[in-house]
């Protein structure tokens, strides 16, 4: 009983297969091979749109480089005090962006809003006195799990081009967000006005697969330079186009997503139908957070179930709020067995 | 009417005096000067112990130098979201500490609380995914006027030490809150915990004071590289030195201090017996923070008088919070004409 | 004919089983997995000294990271003009150090001498002025494909420790360089002085694999932030564990490195015994630079051989410096093939 | 007799008596007070162009500020090896462009020329894994106490605009150059190709004044963000711009430039017609450079003459390489004294 991330799961089988048929011969390195630019033109069909697709080696990387081509080192990019830019990637944003400040906001299910953006940006009223915000940055699906719907997206999207700020997406887990909402990837992205995504790969099947997508391809530029500046360049790309061309082919990304997001909802199904337990938000993708005695987490721990103490505020100090992720290659009878421990 | 700020007004005449006489002949530059090394000896005299002292160009300098002397890249500082490192010194912290994080919490009175630090410290459970925090940052005097007693930096301190972090103290009002609480240097600042201090004299009468001063002398190793690389020596620098000398001359400082001081308990006595006008936060120091119906800013304002609007959360459109700084340079009488406009 | 570089070919195929053999079941994510501690007891049996040990993507990052730890943001690094870390790595030494600076020398075969180290440390006499020379990084074998001798390495160590200086060995061809010299790798690190080395695997059979391996393990102090910050640490670590471990398994990385420095010695021997083409450098590793009339290197190119020029000063117009890089998968009938197209 | 460099001399008395007369009332702070304005008006009155001008607090401010609008972090400046940014700014360029690489060149008289920068260049063939040279920096006058002539100006910038790269100036002794050329400001600079210009008056009789020039002003894009972000920015900003309109009133910057070149050719010439002495530089500007045994610089000095020893290769141990400032301010006698101390 495994539910501590999506990457304590292993690689699909059809993505270690790319892996292993890409070892033989020689290609060019650096991810200026053939399989790097196919995967940029399948993206495009993918996002109805010309994009600009960087691969990078993690979702620290993705997120980073990705702020840095938005926001100068004076800048500000305004977040939810959960990010995980904010809250695990260290000081990486920091690091690659030459020092902006990250400007956190409140708001329910770890999601940002128009009313409190624009209530903060009223705030910085002393000029070069304070960071200058030329970003939004929002997760989906977000870190409690929640999924920003194409109406939010747009909503902020309008707040930040009225203020000049372009908008950025982490997508480190866009597959469950995208089959949960059910749209195109382009009425997720561009459409509701987002400039630069992030797309995440990892913990959705594959080995290290994460990508940088330019909607705004103006923004791109120099991008090679900033990718390789921060490390974030692998020399034997074959392997990265393998796993992202393997990850694509025959929709198996929103296959994966798919399993995973369903798993998710047999989780809180059951935990609705427990006594003992309650859902702290609502379930959207694959992450489910949940509010237990502390005696029950200590328990279902004892009896072999990995999952995360999630603290947040308002919880008290009998009471464990927690998170359980769902994979794609997560057995559901694993989720039978902790549902059954929580009912004894 | 020159509300605005300490630092619409000018260096005190002594101050003035001593640049002059400063001016002949030659002398060694950058800071190698006697006068350097006679203001070092001096402060330590104050403090009551060996301290190594600094002079920089300006108090963001002062800060942001301060904290990349006790806190790595990946670190965390943990200061209020009002402070004047947080709001209005741009990224200068984020630059100098090469990318560290400001941790920003609330508090009444632009204060930190050991229970709001202990409340947030319980959220970095995971490890080198966060920032690591090494270091709280006060303001004494604080961004609202309040001053923080010996006892609520004593506390602060207790909690620090106890999880491995330095203590910073912004002073750029720092004899204002000195002779505001009535105690020693020393026991406000290291017998409290206090590890680095940056001591400001531009508010306070000085054209360009500030500096460095370490408690903790271990802690000012290579500071003479990081003061240089991050532009903040000056090459003619004994005309830092004769303001610094005369600023502590006969305690001009604290002489002036009290007046600024003083002004404000007769604005804020002023503004108790108004009807139309209600403090927003104790008047400890030089600042008086007040809320009014925003028709009477704007009258205020028409008649020149010169003070900011201070956003803040909970007041109605209708009103204004309003700062009010006052200089050991305001005359009492424009404090009568503003309340006498007030009246009316 | 692929001789551009060693990271044109690929895996290795018992590292690729034993990437494909660590696809089951869950694990621990971000390199908390028990083979990523076996890694560090082998390297620590390796080098007959505990060792602390940190996985990260790729040369780049374990380089400047590397430096991170042993040079502050003021402080600067005494290097080959040719060095990758000035050279290929765009500005990730300046990146992730804070802006150390690259204190650049000149050497015959991409050598340092502890003469030009002195002479070059006479000219720091400004104090903070300058950087603060504190560290030098060599790179073994060198961008020429020479190696340094165990004795050569104790004289820079000598120099270092005698300043103050750390000293960093760049080890993308440690292998290389280790059967070169025949010597342990323990004479060849720290008992000549070494206190941090990049220990490469990726160019020489892995897909993903380098290494910080700290020798003084007092500086790797905070390590793991620094990586994590860095965007330098992969989720699923499992994946670079088991590299790792196949890669030291029955010695295939000598067995690996033994092989492409046999295989440059042949390329060596054939381009001594031609009349056309000259050596420019020892060939001491598993890299041959020569310089060629410049229409030979282009009929060559036309006949399908890639291999780069190498710019460097000194060569006429009408001739080539050029770079051929061995790897234990080049196919000895491509030299052969490619010392025929020389000869006719 | 002190040479030793312009700073150790003080405020030219009309500028002294301006900081004074600023001494009144209260005034706008940060700069954006009526004297700043008139400084950019007068300015660009000289230049013939209207350009943006921004005051900080001294050289290294200027000089890496004015770089870190001209360069990316992933971003080279061309420049010589021993200019002012790379000897005696510590890590300041890298710090402020957020880590772009100093791309050092040598070359005579501590100038760049067009062919060592085109040899240079093509060096860079590896795309994004160098960085990307984006700026070239000289020094007018050098230091070495040369001056670039317009043409040597403009053929640097022929090369630099043909490779997409900016053209900074730093004129920390503008004057000098200026008066020596002969020219106008507007030939010197932005006719020349200059697109920014470090505009120093510190060394030439003011005691805190430094100002960066755009002469493209597209570059000036945020710059107020870039000095608050840096701690460049004074509160008390009216006694710069005090300083700074009395150093341009009725040509006194000119004034003192004049004067301290023709103490530096009384001096070189009485070098030139001594046996013991010889100079090692043109001098054309208040600056001279000269070879002398070091039995005599051991002898001038104990007789107290202040001048440094200013190391560079290829001068025997028995002799010293020395370098002589000459100010607005020193006196003639000492001149002869020297001379006559020389003779004996």
């Amino acid at each position: 009983m495994n539910f501590a991330s999506d990457n304590v799961y292993g690689v699909h089988p059809k993505i270690m297969d790319a892996i292993v048929a890409a070892n033989s011969g020689t290609d060019v390195s650096y991810l200026h091979d053939e399989g790097a630019k196919e995967f940029e033109r399948h993206l495009s069909t993918i996002f109805e749109k010309d994009v600009k697709v960087f691969m990078v080696m993690n979702g620290t990387g993705a997120n980073s480089l990705a702020l840095s081509a938005l926001v100068p080192s004076y800048g500000g990019i305004i977040c939810h005090a959960s990010a995980h830019i904010n809250t695990d990637e260290c000081n990486a944003p920091e690091l690659f962006t030459g020092g902006a400040k990250l400007i956190t906001l409140e708001g329910e299910g770890a999601k940002l809003t128009p009313t409190a953006i624009s209530s903060r940006l009223k705030t910085f009223v002393h000029g070069e006195h304070g960071a200058k915000p030329l970003a939004i940055s929002i997760t989906n699906a977000t870190e409690l799990g929640t999924v920003y719907s194409v109406a939010e997206i747009s909503a902020l999207s309008t707040i930040a081009k009225s203020h000049g700020m372009k908008l950025h997406m982490d997508g480190a887990r866009f597959a469950n967000a995208l089959v949960s909402l059910g749209c195109t990837p382009a009425e997720m992205t561009w459409k509701a006005g987002v400039d630069v995504l992030s797309f995440g790969g990892t913990k959705n099947g594959a080995m290290v697969l994460e990508a940088v997508v330019f909607f705004d391809t103006t923004l791109a530029e120099d991008f090679l330079y900033r990718r390789k500046r921060a490390g974030q360049l692998l020399s034997k790309g074959r392997y990265l186009s393998a796993q992202a061309n393997a990850y694509l082919k025959d929709g198996l990304w929103l296959e994966n997503a798919k399993r995973a997001n369903g798993l998710a909802q047999i989780l809180a199904d059951g935990i609705r139908s427990s006594n003992a337990v309650r859902l702290s938000n609502p379930v959207q993708a694959n992450e489910v957070f949940s509010i237990m005695p502390r005696k029950l987490f200590e328990s279902l721990t004892q009896a072999g179930a990995h999952f995360y103490e999630w603290p947040v505020d308002g919880v008290g100090d009998d009471e464990v709020h927690t998170r359980c992720v769902l994979s794609w290659a997560t057995p559901e009878k694993d989720i039978q067995q902790f549902l059954q421990l929580i009912k004894n």
